[in-house]
């Protein structure tokens, strides 16, 4: 068991448990926590029915610091604070000054939609009801932001559901005196991260083994997903020396194939290596859609590298937009490396830039044949130095063998920058 | 507590635990197990930790079926089948004729990647033991699934973790006798779904409330998110003179804003309505960088409207690719309702499209000024009976601004098919 304090995150949602919709707080709350120096040691996520509800706060409550996010609503639904109430034994009273706070923000809104105030008044006085002993961290719309000190110096955090919401809330809950208090409490280990591509997992636990495995300070994963292989190694103070010794035994064994050594994605590894270079960059997707352009740009600051692409998915616009010969479509089809070498070529020349990055391929559930099955993939790059191209068969569904063809597309391009 | 069989979803993993990488497995399950009719009641997710696992394992255990992914790799720290084993009292036993299946494609593994095969040995024992009393569904690389009925007809189910071999490997989970048991007392209900664009939950809530309310056999959630109000109705028999007074209610207060009676996403809406229409569509984005046409690309057969698109980045690319005057961009800026509106009909006619939908904006952190803040959005579409626009102001980070950038160009789009 970690000696860092223990965290519980607890989701909530009847859209999410059905899986409706995808839960993005998870993920954000579990990196924050880790930050912080606490284990986030369990997640667990229920629809509305009380009883489950009540069942998971009374777990997570168990943790140093439980995190709630979701529930906080006006709606008949929304049961989160009036359990967190029962939960931890405590009455619920309506707090006059938040009561104000929140009918300011509820009279903004009707206004804004256009929509009587009767209709949101029936919410704000529900909002505004806390149990005896929390402490209101701010609004997000009409919902509070609670934090609630229980037995033990215990911390419950409830926050709201919507993740923009949550994450403009959350550095209130990082700055308060008790999280403040715990996060004091927690060694900070120092995480290295070592990631190889195309290396087989079970390869890489042998190798750790032989190294003599974890322990003595140092906790290790591994993890492997999208033929990316990310080794990390949380190490407390006074294992740095066995985790020297799991490094050099990965490096003696995988260090061609070791392409970082931090969790930037390829995509932000892309465009650091371009604009060390000094190159701009161009995209041709079919298959893929965008997805390409949209993970470059979702690293911020893509634009000093990034010009822009071509979503080529009829073949007219791969002829006309990036000057893929009607003889390359014809002889050897859409899904090829002769069109996929020809997009990127197309890609550097419509967009004037230095580097052209091209995928196509068939993502299905229909369109494939005997010859150019579902999951067939070419991708290919072209800059200054030359060009070069792969094909994958891929197995999976349409969602991800985009998904694939779009990594893979970015690490093509990676490969290609590394020689230069 | 709802009368249907009750299921509980168990993640695991350290790197999802921790944030690291993003689960897709709980929805994917909780989907599936809801269209078999059963409730899934609660997910939990934990890392690694022994302790942490096998109190998950132990509160799943309870539920009618408990479907655990991942932690049944070669490694070190896959530990779900010993603590499987460990929770439900059963000795672990070394299946020969399932070791000798996944040592045939241990061998295979090592073959392709060029390694030695002594690499991966060392796992295919481990991966060869089970409980007593469980079977295996099949392989995914080298890892079965497991099926085990324990007591009371309860039933555990273990998948690995990577999504792929997940979702292969679970048409065996529903085909099998114990799960077609459990669906055969699942008594099916009818959902009904109702969509609305920018509504208030709040006034929503209150319709429901005038309505009655749920209850009779109704069961109902509301869901706000990007703009976009989804209410269910999940309707046992018997529940459907309550359901129809919902619905009323709901339509006669909101129908102007209704968009949709089912879950399609917003692409789907779009694309479905250009087939109708015989029209075909491109895109033309700035701030979302491709991810408008990675939406559309999502759905399978978008390629009979979907042409493809420009994604200019750089201003000289909206100039030379799209058409959009210098002038416009020298008077109005890349972000205004001009260039959006130079932009939609910039794809039109590039790639000879019917409807053009076009995206521009500042999605931040960087870049933003007193008078075209972070979150400024213009989104606009044109097609043969004219053109709309509109401009947002979103709250949020980078990641949100974008997404909710994207979605409401979709619905932009939406708008103007809908007049045709």
């Amino acid at each position: 068991m970690s000696d860092r304090p223990r965290a519980a995150i607890l989701l909530t949602g009847s859209e999410l448990a059905r899986g409706a919709i995808r839960d993005a707080n998870g993920p954000f709350l579990a990196r924050e926590l880790t930050g912080l120096g606490l284990e986030p040691a369990r997640w667990t996520l229920v629809g509305d029915a009380p009883e489950e509800l009540e069942a998971a706060l009374r777990e997570g409550l168990a943790a140093h610091l439980c995190v709630v996010s979701g529930g906080l609503g006006p709606t008949h639904d929304d049961r989160t604070v009036e359990l967190l109430a029962r939960a931890t034994g405590r009455a619920l009273h309506v707090d006059a000054e938040l009561e104000r706070d929140i009918d300011g923000v509820a009279r903004a809104v009707a206004e804004r939609l256009g929509r009587p105030y009767a209709e949101l008044a029936v919410g704000v006085r529900k909002q505004a009801s806390l149990p005896e002993g929390a402490v209101s961290l701010g609004l997000a719309g009409t919902a509070p932001a609670l934090l609630l000190e229980h037995e033990d110096g215990r911390v419950a955090v409830t926050l709201p559901g919507p993740p923009g919401e949550l994450r403009r809330l959350w550095p209130r809950v990082v700055e308060s005196a008790p999280v403040q208090a715990l996060a004091s409490r927690a060694r900070p280990r120092e995480q290295r991260v070592l990631r190889f591509f195309a290396v087989p997992e079970a390869a890489v636990a042998l190798a750790v083994e032989h190294a003599g495995g974890e322990g003595d300070g140092v906790e290790l994963t591994i993890c492997a997903r999208n033929f990316e292989l990310e080794v990390d190694l949380l190490v407390s103070p006074g294992g740095e020396e066995r985790a020297a010794a799991l490094e050099d035994e990965l490096v003696a064994g995988f260090g061609d194939a070791l392409f970082a050594r931090d969790e930037r994605p390829v995509a932000a590894l892309v465009l650091d290596r371009c604009r060390e270079l000094g190159l701009t960059l161009a995209t041709a997707e079919s298959c893929t859609g965008g997805l390409v352009g949209a993970r470059l740009t979702d690293v911020a600051g893509a634009s000093d590298v990034y010009l822009g692409g071509v979503v080529a998915y009829a073949n007219e616009v791969k002829a006309a937009r990036l000057g893929v010969g009607e003889d390359v479509l014809a002889r050897h089809g859409a899904v090829s490396e002769e069109t996929a070498r020809a997009m990127a070529a197309g890609a550097r020349a419509a967009l004037g830039a230095d580097v052209g990055i091209a995928v196509t391929g068939v993502a299905g559930p229909r369109g494939g044949t005997a010859e150019k099955p579902v999951g067939l993939v070419h991708v290919a790059a072209e800059g200054p130095g030359g060009a070069t191209a792969r094909e994958f068969r891929f197995p999976g569904d349409r969602e991800e063998i985009r998904e694939r063809a779009a990594v893979m597309a970015l690490h093509e391009a990676r490969t290609l920058l590394a020689r230069l």
